[in-house]
């Protein structure tokens, strides 16, 4: 099933995406809903985050090739994360499918993609397994973790260089039937394609990432786990279009503009 | 004026604090309110978190002799920060006035509090100068940055050192008319004064924070700034409670448990 969530006659509304039409829900996927009678056209309607997470989380660093690129280029050995710590990422920054990613004005060129899955969580969970921890994922959507890598590397946070505004896109919708270990992440610019990873070949698993936030913090309906990104990226710029697909969810696809001097 | 945030025959309502009586309101303080007839004794009812922050945001290191101390029980040379780099907390961590502060049972005897100002953003803001930003704020309130020492020294990011379930005590209400040159920050241990400190006497003030952020990310209603602790900071353990009072706000109050084995 595919949640989507959109504005249409001057709400927000969830709804259940049949092909290209849209039955559209009273409620939402967490609380409950029942459906309506009206039904819509996917084109005809705008298309909003899926969510907005209570706490919005990233794993950051989980596939080996992306770490060993990103310590070659700093001339560093590269380290492997030894544990599962997650990180976190910014509301403000969150945009929707086909919302422009603005590239703040004193931002260098080295603004950069990361095509990564999205976990969305369904249900409170405390204290999960790494046998149960699935049970409470609603479905899967689509982020492009955008980072201004100068940012990145001076910083004494992330906080400008990952969660400037439009840095976040996710979407276009929740998956609720995703087979993990069949999904491919392919990153496309300008239709050209840059990378293509197993969305599953990570170094700490989502059940794993799970069961160990858990045992510390109370995974609440609506929060979302991004789970970081595969291998070298590129610069992105002015003009240029951002695709992230993943293979059984769909296309998150964002075009990038400058902010004016 | 002082908005409390509070539940009440079965529902959760904000209020205007009029000594020990609660005004109830129909709205709130961000998108508009309006008086009730309804009138409660403060005492008679169950304090809530006063804001769910869309983005909760944290200066971590803003106060010079927090920074030199903590770099010396380290061993290593101070480190002042350059630049106001913002970074963030996580809501599943909230807690309200009274609320017990629960030590996750694999945790060190290193939990420690730190008395914080949170500032509470009242209006959508972009591009704020320093001489503006201020007209942003709602109001403020206090917040305890519970941290666990070794955790914060030995993990990827600062998840469960800052972020485990309860960690983050924030209260007991909003004041949105405080002078913050007058304002003194004073952390009590079981009555124990610990530490006495000008609240605005921080390396990066609150202005200069949001003029900067909001260069890059739009402030939004209802998101809170934690800005930072001073001093030595010490332990506590089950059975303290653990008071953070800022004068001309108030005093947060919260018991401590350990998680049992």
């Amino acid at each position: 099933m595919r949640w989507v969530r959109y504005a249409a006659d001057g709400k927000e509304t969830y709804g259940i995406l049949e092909g290209q039409d849209i039955v559209e829900v009273e409620g939402d996927p967490f609380a409950g809903y029942g459906k309506t009678a009206t039904r819509r056209k996917l084109d005809g309607v705008k298309l909003l985050v899926p969510v907005w997470p209570r706490t919005f989380y990233a794993a950051g660093l989980n596939y080996a090739d992306h770490v060993i690129a990103a310590a070659s280029k700093r001339g560093e050995v590269p380290k492997l994360p030894e544990a599962a710590d997650i990180g976190y990422r910014a509301n403000n920054a969150l945009i929707a499918q086909g919302e422009p990613i603005v590239i703040p004005k004193d931002a260098t060129e080295r603004v950069q993609y990361e095509g990564e899955i999205a976990v969305v969580i369904g249900k409170h969970a405390k204290n999960l397994t790494e046998a149960n921890a699935l049970a409470c994922v609603l479905g899967y959507t689509i982020g492009n973790d955008v980072s201004e890598r100068t940012w990145q590397g001076g910083d004494r946070t992330l906080w400008r260089a990952k969660n400037s505004d439009t840095f976040k896109p996710m979407g276009p919708w929740i998956e609720t039937d995703l087979d993990l270990d069949k999904a491919m992440t392919i990153v496309r610019v300008n239709g050209q394609e840059k990378i293509r990873f197993a969305t599953n070949s990570m170094i700490f698993g989502i059940a794993h990432f799970l069961a160990r936030m858990s045992r510390y913090v109370t995974l609440h309906p609506g929060d979302v786990v991004w789970m970081g990104t595969e291998g070298v990226t590129e610069n992105i710029k002015h003009g240029d279009v951002c695709e992230i697909e993943i293979t059984g969810i769909g296309v998150l696809r964002n075009p990038v503009v400058r902010e004016r001097q």
